[in-house]
């Protein structure tokens, strides 16, 4: 649960949610819910009570510091029935952490060290905020500071080590299975069987961004237990989808590029349009692309097309910019221009507006190699970002196939 | 509220929470919570009961996909009180949209037809889950799709228009002043003391990406009131801070350079190296920069900058890939190859390996334009990402100075 207003002010984003979910589900601990209130007492206190009725543990972050709008230790003592106190090493250890820092203290910072009777408290190492953790009936209450680092650090020297021992044996493990150029629903289709059975593992398709996730969990006794529960099961999603399969680690699809053309001692180059040059910092975004990428020819006019990459002008009056053709000739300029041995063009419409004729979305990638030639045309759904990412998938999906002797697909022609 | 296991696996951050919250401040709606709950119908039907009896409009994202785990609808229904009916209407308009994609559809997409009855309908743009909004007793609760595209559309298309009607007359305004090469300490002591007699307008700092924001807020009866207390504040900010403001609009650099060198008729042209097409990509993000952007040339290997770019064999030898002699040599080559007015080349060490003798952070950029030709050597902090993203805010200022006649200015030079 987090506590304050400028989560609900839109003004930051709630990163403690994700960090310290994905930390519980490590050790086994189911997260219900999450819940975000501002800093008023009384939907604090709802809060708390709504939490504390529903969980075995309710962690809270924020509302600890020393401003006026800190309000959290006084709602969890209102909630526990008991009251604050001062507590006099809390109060010498918030001196001492201003004198260490050569900074003059406000009296206000010791109130920080007001809490409720009976707290266990988690003496910081960072910030000079405590943590607090409090039973109340048969529920264990944390309270962490909202700061991440603070937080972290004491989710990690001391939250998770009880929490752990609490949660006994229970461990979750999780695997991803990353394909391209097959939609989400095709992708549920062929796979959801396998997790109608049982509800462990269970199974989370996530679409976007041009490829599709199949997200697979399992709860065992022990980590191990939990990953080899995992294990058949994604090899049986592998088998079922085939090279559309590009990842079960978790990795970008220009990291597995990478990989595949260092490991062949290959080099590439890229001739872009409508990616405007996006194509390249993705390869490049790689630690280390520098052993096997030469550049990118980003040719956003069509003289640039025409007098770098050599597209003829019978392509531009004929088909046009976004053509088969073009991409073609693209490829085929790159990697004459660079000297490489593979080369990868990408041209379209990436929208608002039509473009030399292609309505928003349509795409053509090419790939040029020794003795391999292969265009592929698509119509992207979405805004002009998406429609660059998704001709970014299916550009790098081409090389990846090439290199991993894969059939490369035909898609659609677009009208 | 959002609903899916992803969330609290803590496998995605909840972005949409901020996104919302934020649209909803600026047309004055008070936020009270947030919940998160995953793909299981008694929880989420609990959460929206809850939400319910505390809120006059509950908006849901998330779970209104094809696959099994989208059951956000169900649950709407059954809080609601209401069976579900298949919208032929929607089953035609999921139909068509994958024809016109000219992609095979999966019967399970249909599901998306089917909605509680008597709900009304949002149409998608972009993706094919209609959102829906219904009127539960004395509240009205809007389920939308949970990719951020797709729930954005329908927030700014319906939602908030919807909204700020309802709304009542306090509103909150916001104003950012972004500004670039001056640091966050500077800004602060030029500007902080316009905000310490009151408490309304607000200021927040905010450091990152390399530029520095400064964002006032001011809540009053009416929007066009709280616009008012910003206006004199801006100006005074922007006074101040003087030639290293960019905006105040909220745009992105390479909007503010695309429009300068729309006004002013001339074309610019890139070559980068550390950036990898970044530099390329981030300026035809802005729609309908080929009007002025002809291309970049991304030469990653040392061979394509002598080749392509006439990086001489002398300054590879000598200075080095990343020295003021290469970006120089660089920009004035893209210049020439592009035929452009205004030519701007990155080069530098992205690490975390140094690159040709230079420490990573180095970079250097330069603009070759008629009778002009600057360089500028800085030193940036942190990884691989910002590395590159301060080498183009540092270069995209240049051309922004240049076609704005402010002083180019001269950095520290790198070791």
């Amino acid at each position: 649960m987090g506590v304050g207003t400028e989560l609900l002010l839109g003004q930051i984003t709630n990163t403690n949610a994700r960090w310290i979910s994905e930390r519980l589900a490590e050790i086994g601990v189911d997260v219900l819910y999450h819940q975000v209130v501002g800093d008023n007492q009384e939907r604090i206190v709802e809060a708390l009570r709504h939490a504390l009725s529903h969980a075995d543990v309710v962690i809270v972050t924020g509302g600890l510091g020393p401003t006026q709008d800190d309000i959290t230790r006084q709602a969890v003592a209102r909630v526990a029935g008991i009251g604050m106190v001062r507590r006099p090493e809390l109060e010498e250890m918030i001196r001492a952490k201003f004198v260490r820092a050569g900074r003059d203290m406000a009296e206000s910072n010791l109130v920080q060290a007001d809490v409720p009777e009976g707290a266990r408290v988690i003496l910081p190492d960072r910030g000079t905020a405590p943590g607090l953790a409090v039973e109340i009936e048969a529920t264990r209450l944390y309270a962490l500071p909202g700061v991440p680092a603070e937080m972290r650090e004491m989710m990690e020297g001391t939250v998770l080590q009880e929490l752990s021992s609490l949660a006994g044996p229970a461990s979750i493990a999780s695997r991803i299975v990353r394909c391209v150029g097959i939609p989400e629903s095709r992708v549920a289709e062929l796979t959801d069987d396998l997790f109608l059975a049982s509800a462990n593992p269970t199974v989370a398709y996530l679409a976007g961004g041009g490829e599709v996730k199949v997200r697979l969990t399992a709860k065992a006794s022990s980590r191990g237990d939990a990953e080899a529960l995992l294990e058949p099961l994604v090899e049986e999603v592998v088998r079922r989808l085939g090279d559309h399969v590009f990842t079960t680690t978790d990795e970008e699809l220009e990291g597995i590029v990478g990989r595949l053309l260092r490991d062949s001692g290959k080099t590439l180059a890229c001739a872009e349009s409508l990616t405007g040059g996006e194509l390249g910092a993705r390869i490049t975004s790689v630690p280390g692309a520098t052993d096997y990428f030469l550049g990118s020819a980003v040719c956003y006019s069509a003289r640039a097309k025409r007098e770098i990459l050599g597209v003829t002008q019978e392509t531009i009056d004929g088909p046009g910019l976004v053509s088969a053709e073009c991409a073609r000739e693209m490829a085929a300029g790159a990697r004459r221009l660079f000297g490489a041995d593979l080369a990868l063009a990408l041209t379209g419409a990436a929208g608002p507006q039509p473009h030399a004729g292609a309505e928003p979305g349509q795409i053509w990638a090419a790939l040029e190699a020794e003795g391999v030639s292969h265009q592929r045309g698509l119509r992207s759904p979405g805004d002009r970002e998406l429609v660059r990412r998704w001709a970014e998938q299916v550009g790098l999906d081409l090389v990846r196939r090439h290199l991993q002797d894969a059939p490369l697909p035909d898609g659609p022609r677009p009208a």
